[in-house]
């Protein structure tokens, strides 16, 4: 069986949990390889199962690494479950409460982080996926020629997914955001139709197998602009430099903070240095100041502090770090774009 | 108030409920206008507030027509329900079971479908936007001239997702899904780096404002294929021409199916016969065997008859419609492409 199965069926062991509910779409791409397209409820247990409906039955059987049943009801499901003993079931913390509601009257039930636990620790296969989407990011980033770029940040952010496509993303893995001039102070801008100012923030990234890459890189142009890059950059290198195993998440996103607020902009910092991806482009643990996981060997995460100057412009300088006995820096585009 | 926010505050009061908790972010979006990036707590409550974090405050203070408040932490948000003398809480189905369980040991708390409701019954300025995007997507499936198209099936959704932004749209409202040849069995195929083969399946779709279009052709070439093709055809025009306000979604389906299967492919038609949209492209009611909704004025819901023959083809006809005291075909695409 799959080592991640194997790990959750430890884990399941360890707690007295006959079986573990899974729904979300990349935690069971996770688990079987099959990418659910409407719904799916795999079900880890001795005999790892998942229910699909009749209309993803072909692609299901295809590619699914575990055996697939066909989903024909909430009783059908819960009634094979008691058939085989099973009383007590684990749930993943983001099942939708009406689901939870399905079960909660037949079994004793626990909302447990297993699958999170286990994807937190990226395989050296996940790495490569991770490393390759990166590559191909960061390539179709310098096809757009930003410095003498004239288009609007619409027809940016477009040039950019067209270029990853054709570059073998499989997608962009978020809204790329491509933003400038005062819009810029919007750490989560949405592309405008209009010719691109000055700062360019660029936040981009590409999924390659499914898995995720992430980058900022923000172009500035005038010395007060150049000012704010600099403590930015300055935060970014330490705090790469920074990480180890062994650390704690909220440890590292102090050493951001406290660079940027030595400089006088701490209250304009309003997000946190960084978070994990992998399938999904928002995992866990995240570099923020409530997190208290340990770093570990394995974990991919971003560093990405920012200055976000309201009514001005903001500077965001983003790059996924793989931690080995340091923090790798995944892709070798500079911070500086000239 | 927002007329959304009232009928919603009456539904609350009916039931005796002081407050409703939503999260999702196109709920969000359809009480406020403000469309969350991260994370958003909107309370619906004699006074209706929104909790975004503080990266969002800019944004969601521009946008939002209800109040908005910077998130500090779930026991904050309590205190502060509690202060107002709030005792029960009524989520949304969709609520991450891990949120219910921060709020569920301090409020008497149920699962409310109020939100789903008003959202079924789209407003004339909603219908618009439906009309607007899918008048958008259905002009940029023509530029593509499947007909005498020689791409992959990977480069045609790509080609068709920049002429839907060209043409006005946001972005596509899914996954394009542009299949050929055996493929086309499966429903929610994903577009390969592939010449089109035979049939040609594309099921498209744009947002304008927010809003989702839907619809499905299939081009065939050979008889056996124009066979399959005119029984689905024939099952899309009567279960269009069939749909009135007052019928059951489930009678909607049994229209479809029951066609399907007089010609005998009633084991090859595996999916619902239609879905509502909006700002989500799957929406709630939905014409399925078990939907029993009574059909309103005002809802829009597509009609998506097909017949799958896995190792063959498959073909689906989808189009969105409009209840008024019939069914309005939104836009004017021909079924049949040539």
């Amino acid at each position: 069986m799959d080592l991640h199965v194997n790990n959750i069926l430890k884990d399941l062991e360890k707690d007295d949990i006959q079986a573990y509910l899974i729904t979300q779409f990349t935690n069971v791409e996770y688990i079987s390889k099959y990418k659910p397209t409407s719904f799916a409820f795999c079900i880890i247990k001795e005999n790892p199962i998942i229910y699909v409906s009749e209309m993803d039955m072909e692609l299901a059987v295809r590619d699914s690494t575990i055996n697939v049943k066909q989903y024909e009801s909430y009783d059908v499901m819960i009634q094979e479950l008691k058939k085989e003993g099973i009383e007590n079931l684990a749930i993943e913390p983001a099942l939708p409460y009406s689901t939870y509601a399905k079960f909660k009257d037949d079994f004793e039930i626990s909302s447990q982080t297993y699958i999170d636990k286990q994807r937190m620790i990226k395989t050296d296969s996940e790495i490569e996926k991770i490393t390759k989407a990166t590559e191909i990011a960061q390539k179709s980033f310098l096809q757009l020629d930003i410095l003498n770029n004239k288009s609007t940040e619409k027809a940016v952010a477009f040039d950019l997914v067209r270029h990853m496509i054709e570059n073998g993303a499989s997608r962009e893995s978020f809204d790329t955001i491509v933003t400038s001039g005062p819009n810029s102070s919007l750490p989560h801008a949405i592309p405008q139709a209009k010719k691109l100012g000055r700062p360019v923030l660029i936040d981009w990234g590409a999924i390659f197998e499914g898995y995720c890459s992430d980058n900022t890189r923000t172009v500035v142009y005038s010395e007060s602009q150049q000012e704010i890059w600099d403590i930015v950059a300055e935060a970014h290198d330490k705090t790469v430099k920074a990480i180890r195993p062994g650390l704690k998440c909220c440890e590292v996103d102090k050493v951001a903070r406290d660079i940027i607020a030595e400089y006088g902009y701490g209250d304009k910092y309003i997000h946190s240095t960084g978070h994990s991806l992998g399938l999904d482009i928002h995992e866990t643990p995240v570099f923020s100041s409530r997190d208290e996981t340990i770093i570990e060997k394995g974990m991919v995460i971003t560093v990405e502090p920012g200055i976000y100057l309201e009514g001005k412009f903001g500077v965001r300088l983003e790059d996924t770090v793989a931690i080995s006995k340091k923090a790798d820096v995944i892709g070798d585009l500079p911070l500086k774009i000239d």
